[in-house]
């Protein structure tokens, strides 16, 4: 969340580009006409050349900002399992995919301005700092001016501040929020918001209070610069257009941030 | 080959960083140590984010030059078959195997100053001119910036120069060349040279004139910028020492042209 | 088609198990309800472990007749692709296929009772009899009881004959035949069928007369001992399920062959 | 080791068949000539097919015993990381590789007997009892007469007893034991022998008492029924010999237990 002379700045983020080959994942044609940035998975756990190249060109005809979106080399498992790498080798491998990303968006007349880690290595991210600074040491060594998108409230926030990377923070449209401003994990009851209103309606109260709703209602103070949506479950892109619609009509501009 | 103020200039390179997880292919150790440019796999044919790092780290260290080496998506094959892939498709594959060299080459210390495709991909452009546009279309649109290296004599030559792109040709020391000019196929005998003295003497002839000198010991007029020597037969370390010290001391000048 | 007490009886199977990791292909649900054989696939060009004893649990429970349906090892192509692997490989890749979905077979509590070759593999054994006789030699070695089954007219018919394996011969639902008895290809207007009504009909037909219909509506004799329907195009199932009800409705015993 | 008419006689073990497409680890000829068994990779942490039927053939024509060395599906790692696998997935991608082995041994006109788990697999039979289970169910679903090959002493033993499943249990001749009967890790200094002369006696006490000697001395009685020896280190070779040649001339049988 940006404000700027009164008027409250967000973006809207959706992952996409996650099929492989002859495989999809996900709605993009549809999510890429509601959101203002698409994280863009880079052919380790999804992905490749082929999709990749035809995302970017789409996101730049939609005139939808690019990230990429790295994760572990893991097709079988999407990326959703800590595979036992060291954080050397997760440095390596995340340069490995921004530059592959940063290549196939040039070639598609598009420009990479951000990196978001993927599933499992984005969710060490909150809590784990060695793999928080593994990743934005690869961000650093690649191209010091992309942007490192993140949770609201992870350690990855500091570690860019320190390391001087620029970031912004997310929240995530459908999830819960537990007392410590961290989600409610996949198997807990009430975990994931299948309400299309009632999400919308939280987010609307989350961006325009700064702070994240925890699942007692509580409000922590965190930086919300971007909203994370879905597009490959039932009814997530009934609950991204919603999402999108209540904040424009409550006056908060919806807009990439780069 | 480069002729300045009487001076002849020659860059001797090698294909390297051909491993994958634990595997080794070649002495890359040994072979830095003569050549004055390294092509290094990209990940898809061979390479991974580990090994590219560690050879891009090393070869800046001995002062070496590195270049993306690029092949066909094909662990299995090791980039020796043609795939069937669209020209699109090599464009894109190519890119993006050229951006995560770029990526990781910085992440080292170093840069990537050319491009040089491998294997089947690589030997397609000898006469294959929509592969080699497609390889030309991939780099110019990643980084116009970077030199193509290709054979001596092929359509890729031409297609470069057409295209506004650097490049520069190559001769192999240890292949016999037919009367065309173009490599004598390896299941035919006497294709291969595995005599180090006599490989060093024909590329020295060779550089000399600026021409190929065919099985018959007829010499055809290309331009020859650098050599290519492997690390990976018996005795191929010795060959190319060979080779180096004899264009040595015949005054010939052993670096790299980027 | 097998005609026994004046009772005509013919299989109908699917390709099916196509998915891999998080990714599908195909509705494996509804269409396993229609057929009689389930093709699955082995984990080289689509499928994997979880995929393929999932698929053999619920063919068994459903009384489906499941075969092994091995491709080429090339996820990215889907099997679609002819790469180009010598005959030797290619025996040596079907085997391994062969003997993992036999082993993945037991452990779901079934048994494999044929062998269908995918995509562009399943194409070659129309012409190619050296590619047909690699198949038969995989099967022949791994388990010489497997029926073989193959395109009605094939080459493969025969190299089975010759080699003493049992083979059966299959006719597609949605595809268009020339006058020569082979497949229109897709790119041909026309090639693919997408009235269920239509569909149907035809297959009646050619099932009655045991004769492949050509677009021009000429009669080729040939064996037809299965139907192949789809499941992964608009309106597949209801063809599917047309067919078979056209079939059943005219008194012809829709059963597997095994 | 086994006692029959005061003989005593114990296996020699391998691994092999461990490359890649054309990369190769370890010298399989070599180790071949001295070794009664082979435990050979199935493809999913090292090994395809080309070389899996190659390794069973010659292993046949010497006469030496062949098992399926499964691991976790991970080339990448060489099987040597624990990658997060739920112990069913577990199973069925056990199932699969020992599958795919008894296809290609049958093509090879050998026969597997036995089977053994490789690197983290394996490492986690010796006290993980769910995965112990896993690997038991899997043999036990595929074929329930093959042999598993385990460590002496480790959980694995007692559970293929429990579950009917025949076991012989394996000693290492390069490795130190510490005082539990468990492997010394291999970053702890003495961990890894070197010295073939005192590897070959260690393992003759070790054989002659059917005891683990500890490193401070001590003897533990387990079951030996086999010997692992590798071909992938300097000096692996002259070791595996050394090892035989000491056996043997003490009178003790070296045979494969199958």
């Amino acid at each position: 969340m940006t404000t700027i002379n009164n008027r409250i700045e967000v973006d809207l983020n959706s992952d996409m580009g996650e099929g492989f080959g002859p495989y999809r994942m996900g709605d993009d044609d549809a999510i890429l006409k509601i959101v203002t940035s698409a994280n863009v998975a880079c052919g380790l756990h999804a992905g490749d050349p082929e999709i990749m190249a035809r995302t970017f060109a789409l996101a730049k005809e939609r005139g939808v900002a690019i990230g990429a979106h790295p994760g572990f080399p893991d097709l079988w498992g999407f990326g959703r399992r800590i595979i036992p790498y060291s954080t050397g080798e997760i440095e390596r491998f995340v340069a490995w995919q921004i530059g592959a990303a940063e290549a196939l968006a040039r070639y598609a007349g598009h420009r990479i301005t951000y990196v978001k880690a993927h599933g499992a290595l984005g969710n060490l991210t909150q809590t784990d700092e060695d793999v928080a600074r593994a990743i934005a040491r690869a961000i650093q060594a690649v191209n010091p001016s992309l942007i490192c998108m993140t949770f609201s409230g992870a350690v990855m926030e500091r570690v860019c501040r320190e390391m001087g990377l620029d970031v912004r923070s997310e929240v995530f449209a459908d999830r819960a929020y537990d007392e410590e401003g961290h989600l409610v994990p996949r198997k807990v009851p009430g975990s994931v918001l299948h309400d299309a209103d009632e999400a919308a309606a939280r987010m609307l109260r989350m961006v325009r209070e700064g702070a994240i709703e925890t699942i007692s209602g509580r409000m922590i103070r965190v930086p919300i610069d971007t909203i994370c949506v879905h597009s490959d479950t039932p009814g997530a892109i009934e609950m991204a257009a919603k999402v999108r619609r209540t904040l424009e009509e409550a006056g908060i501009v919806v807009k990439a941030f780069s």
